[in-house]
């Protein structure tokens, strides 16, 4: 039994399952809940006029799949007093899921506009209530009772949530709790005038486990081969790197071995949110007790269940019945 | 003959026309071009998930409408780099508007979102490039080519665009140009930590020309009688006040004479953007020769043909159409 809580410092193995104390969430996503403002048609400007509101933000989007998984999600963001924040909270809680540590204040509830393009399609960042994220009592009582602590690069990017995020690293790092970090660094997100790239450099000493895409590493670290991108993560101090190679699959290293995963998507409709449901599927299934291995194995599962549907957050079936759906 | 643009200081008579240099525009709009993101249904959050992207911007509004009832009307504005950005200038050059002093930059195209509401619909703003309006020879080279600037609360609630506004007033008083300003301040656009009323109030002085409405003015001066709230921007400076009082008409005063206007409107179907259609009829009765009083009532007929239809800018027919039809 890799009991990593007890030594932090120890490497995360492939074929152990990780335990964790008994807490009462399973994962507390910590970060973005924003409005996803999507194109309905294609390119041209003048005539595509109608857009859809959808429930977005990347760690939201993680407690609403890890909800339908079947494991117990909580969610610490900042929405605005407005109707979209009011969207957001009510999707939530029809999900389910305690929205006792998302504040409402009076900035204007963040969106991104993505209008559907034949090449990339280029969003439009509108941040306001989410980087106001403060850290409060009812935060830090959550994360005291969380197993795993995920956040992307968004509360970090910009101040006051970027000291927010720090108080509960530090939090997390005393009381054994894995952190998981999503590199997916973003220069129109980042405070304007300061480099992104080297704060979030600093702060991977106190990350256990990062998911890179190709264009996150590069981003960072520059142009390199995959191999050399895991060793920089792995040298910066993250216990496990998942390196995602979209449909080419993903190479994922703890420094000590390197595994290979062939992607399992048959049909790719929609790549929305595809890194979202890994986490999703990856988190669900260690704290359900699989092998760090099998973990990943259906964290993959899960991504792929995504690609055939259209959106970022779908109607996902329990974990096992993925499980069964891919023959793991 | 009116020559108040030789001598500044003389005030706005209702019997006269006012009379301008030979100048290419009639009109110079300085301010927010922006998205309006409309709901399609009404107030539930859940279901009600469909926008439309619409033109917006209230001097753009007034620039575009212009243009349609027959004068020249050009555009100071600030978008971004972003598909936003783009649609909007699209727009502006479909109608044949310059857009030569339409910046770009690397901050996103300003958004208003509003939500349809049975009761009073809450705007959700979104303020990025259009406050980044910057001073340049340009806009310096349009506006000593003007016949009239106006601008509204947006472009002075914030630096920059705040400092290139009072730098287009001095250039206005200088070389008598009329200056007309929407006092439509709104706490929500405001420079936070800033007392915006202060300012505004502080501004009206080199302002010839205000059209508050009742909520304007109570913003402005607190809660009191019409006449008070056009005594107190007459004691401001202002030349001429016109207090629109929806659909009981407005009460219009140079100082001298306070004359009564009945609302013109028979069919109330949308009151977006009337206060703009009003200005748009005004400046181009003004610029095309009729007396100031003329003016007015040419302003309301435009307002009134605005209010049957849907839609902050309407296809307006040319100034003399709107004239017959409302028997002026």
């Amino acid at each position: 039994m890799n009991e990593w809580w007890v030594d932090v410092n120890r490497s995360i193995n492939f074929d152990e399952a990780l335990t964790f104390p008994v807490r009462e969430n399973d994962i507390f996503a910590v970060g973005e809940l924003l409005v996803d403002m999507m194109s309905e048609m294609y390119d041209d400007n003048i005539t595509n006029t109608s857009y859809r509101k959808l429930f977005g933000g990347s760690p939201s989007n993680i407690a609403m799949n890890a909800t339908s998984l079947g494991i117990h999600a909580n969610i610490a963001s900042a929405v605005g007093e407005d109707a979209f924040g009011t969207f957001l909270v009510d999707k939530l809680q029809i999900a389910g899921i305690d929205t006792g540590c998302v504040q409402r204040n009076d900035y204007s509830t963040s969106m991104v506009v993505v209008t559907k393009s034949r090449s990339t399609p280029i969003p439009i960042f509108y941040r306001g209530a989410d980087y106001q994220l403060m850290y409060t009592k009812v935060i830090e009582e959550a994360l005291l009772n969380s197993k795993i602590v995920h956040f992307s690069c968004w509360p970090i990017s910009m101040a006051p949530a970027r000291q927010t995020i720090e108080k509960m690293i530090a939090i997390a790092k005393e009381n054994q709790i894995l952190i998981g970090f999503d590199p997916n660094y973003h220069p129109l997100i980042w405070q304007r005038g300061e480099e992104g790239l080297q704060y979030i450099k600093s702060m991977l000493k106190n990350v256990d486990i990062v998911k890179p895409s190709e264009v996150d590493a590069e981003r960072l670290f520059g142009k390199d081969t995959y191999e050399n991108q895991i060793e920089k993560f792995l040298e910066l101090g993250v216990k496990l790197v998942i390196m995602t190679l979209g449909k080419d699959g993903a190479i994922v290293s703890n420094g000590q071995n390197t595994l290979r995963f062939d992607s399992l998507a048959s049909e790719v409709v929609d790549t929305t949110g595809a890194g979202d449901a890994f986490w999703s599927g990856f988190y669900t299934a260690i704290v359900q007790g699989y092998t760090v291995k099998e973990a990943l194995s259906l964290g993959f599962a899960v991504s792929a269940y995504k690609l055939q549907h259209t959106g970022a957050v779908i109607e996902l079936p329990r974990l096992e019945v993925i499980k069964q759906l891919y023959s793991l």
